[in-house]
């Protein structure tokens, strides 16, 4: 494994669950990294399993549809050799009145060791901390956070941008409707606590100003403004549901002003990449074309999805531990 | 593993399928307890499973939605190291017109070693019998027997009533829609068996006189009544979509009348204990506080589910041979 | 394992994909049938289940549903050892408007060595081949094939007609809607490379004469013709939803002329063979009594199921290679 010579040094992690990135420190975010580097190889392998979490039970809650994500843990906690359950809400007891709490409670019977949990209600997966002893990672809660997905947009950056020397100094934008995305709040928490700058754009509706509240975030309603000199360009999916809301401009107007496209990229660094955390409509928040090409990381971001939470749940499963141990 | 002195110690078993509890003899019972102890004791090690049924094939086969129950059940397999298929029956060619038997035929050629069956028509899980060589478990036929949940109800009652000394001398009331319960069905039946009185309660619509024709068994539709002197009082769900139909009292009337309640807790044992077979609908068959209150055991009943299934299908493929070769 | 003296011996597969059978030649499929003659000894064993596939993940893409399929694809995987993740389509991202495309990628991501596909679309396998270095099996597409069901239905004629010597100058009858289906296009392939005779017989409008254009195979709209002498007879499937279509004759039109019953079988070979790939319509394209009659081998086609496809996934990921290496 080759690290960059600025990689910070792995330190102990002893965090119990991954609710979100506030309560971690940058440096725990780099020997996250820099476990998924190692994660990432062992994926390279002829056979891509290790015998890591050989007799953990990791259980996945999805209160809310989502495959993509559901199996990229899936997959992760299988090539580390822990046992998974999957819970799926829609044929579960919620539907027969039974209430949140007496349904955690069941599902904490199953006695996992990790529960990744989905809910469209901010502040589920806290809640079920309260409830259990195991391990909890957020994989999606309302519109606060997503931070597994943060993760592995910046640390695809890490170990793609050209001559990567650090985050300090480096400029993320990202553009879209970022007032309901979870995806983009952690990805603004990330980055900032990483030491770069992030710049927010979008249109008034949806993308308010009380995102820029932090220190090293600003917001501007002008594309060619937030992408110049841009280290990272990430365009973020638009919902079509809510074009017809009133207050949503129409999506050609979308289109024509807040579009990701190899012309306003030109505003950005030389070097700059392209990134999306899918799923894409492509032509709608960024130009196909401009989502196949070279500077695309797109495919790179996906492909990170299963080495990054991988170290995630080793992280917090055993990696603090040992690490504390050593 | 503490056993209390009035436990009978472990007898052989042979049994290949757990239909109903019909079949089983109190000292059957009694063993598989003593089991579902050992499985427990699994469960609170750091690594929670066991190789005991490694090379083994379960497949669930609900044929009705339920979450808890399949999860449960899948937990307890890959907790003893056997392979789990699940087969859901709504995508499956049932919908295409195909017969039940020839459904059955199909799934039979999975070759797994054990089937868990729910289905809303009783008899179900006998049939298969007749179409298979693999052990059957009966997780839920029609309205007449869940044997695997009357199991952990009375594990429950055995291991938290206070200074517990046998079942013999006990009673046990269930209220609530017992028409409609497998629930309670296989629960009079195994107290009954174990040598426990079972009062049963509820309005005249939805408890049925021919559901006490058996020693030990009596029937009241006065609450108060019921509930005097028991040492355990479990309530069931009433079904909303019940509620519409008119020979069933107003929801209003059912919860003045039958709910479960601290005050008519009042005239029961000083130590009895509160149960539930869940899912709960608050305030309705019990009263919240009531659910949430110390005496309550229902966290202890679905905690239990895991070992006492680890149980069942220990003992159904592995347990039985073993120990009848000691 | 006892083979038939006139089984040709093994040969070395370097197949990497099996997206339908065009490109396997007759004595690499002989070497898949010795295979799944192992593999149905590995199913006869107390512990049925071996580690060849150990360390290797197995992901099943079923872009339109069917238990009966995927399950037996998962069975066999397990049976073997595989890590198995599962993908349905329906709670997937192409509900959000994302592509194929894009959906494909994401699913590449997962990195597993083996996907199992089912799409509607015809052609879909192959094109996964372009986007993945991983080994991709054809579950069925469109109407254009199905080639595991095909060499299950050849395999089941091989091990069970009687005194079997060789597929030359057999004759392979099939009838019912042969246009839409893809089971009757793979089996037309397969028997007829494998020396077989097969006579197509159905209604007009679902029998087109384009599917008889190759050497070996000839098509008749006459039952009693289209039966005579033949050494086995498979009713394909008839869907109820395409009776409405004005094209097709009515139910009680084709029950008359085209279903397969006893006394049309008279006019078979003495020892012919009932084979039907299933889902049964019992009485509509096959008659309930001679599915379940004695020269019925409908049931072991089903349960060779399992077996052939563990030596399909096994010849794919590992055979090959080591007996390329011998």
């Amino acid at each position: 494994m080759e690290l960059t010579p600025l990689n910070p040094p792995n330190v102990p992690i002893t965090h119990h669950h991954l609710l979100d990135l506030n309560a971690w420190t940058a440096d725990e975010i780099h020997t996250v990294f820099n476990t998924a580097d190692e994660m990432a190889q062992i994926l390279q392998r002829r056979v891509r399993k290790a015998p890591a979490l050989q007799g953990f039970t990791v259980c996945s809650l999805f209160f809310e549809n989502s495959t993509r994500t559901s199996m990229s843990f899936e997959r992760a906690a299988k090539a580390l050799s822990a046992d998974v359950l999957s819970f799926r809400a829609k044929s579960s007891s919620l539907s027969k009145g039974e209430s949140l709490k007496d349904t955690l409670r069941t599902i904490e019977a199953y006695q996992a060791d990790l529960y990744i949990v989905r809910h469209r209600a901010s502040g589920v997966p806290y809640q079920l901390t309260r409830w259990t002893d195991a391990c909890i990672v957020n994989a999606g809660d309302g519109r606060r956070a997503h931070p597994t997905q943060a993760l592995l947009d910046a640390f695809t950056f890490r170990n793609t941008f050209p001559n990567f020397d650090g985050f300090a100094g480096k400029k993320l934008t990202i553009v879209g409707d970022l007032m309901h995305s979870r995806v983009a709040r952690s990805n603004i928490r990330l980055w900032s606590k990483l030491g770069a700058e992030v710049t927010l754009c979008g249109p008034r509706s949806l993308c308010p100003a009380s995102l820029a509240d932090t220190p090293n975030v600003s917001l501007t309603h002008n594309l060619a403004e937030a992408v110049e000199g841009a280290h990272a360009v990430m365009a973020v999916r638009i919902q079509h549901e809510r074009m017809q809301n009133s207050l949503f401009p129409s999506l050609a107007e979308y289109q024509a002003r807040y579009q990701v496209t190899p012309e306003i990229m030109k505003q950005a660094h030389p070097d700059a990449l392209v990134m999306h955390p899918g799923p894409m409509n492509r032509d709608v928040e960024i130009s196909g074309a401009l989502a196949d090409c070279e500077r695309s990381v797109i495919e790179q971001q996906v492909a990170n999805g299963v080495p990054v939470r991988m170290a995630v749940l080793y992280t917090l499963l055993v990696g603090g531990r040992q690490k504390a141990a050593m």
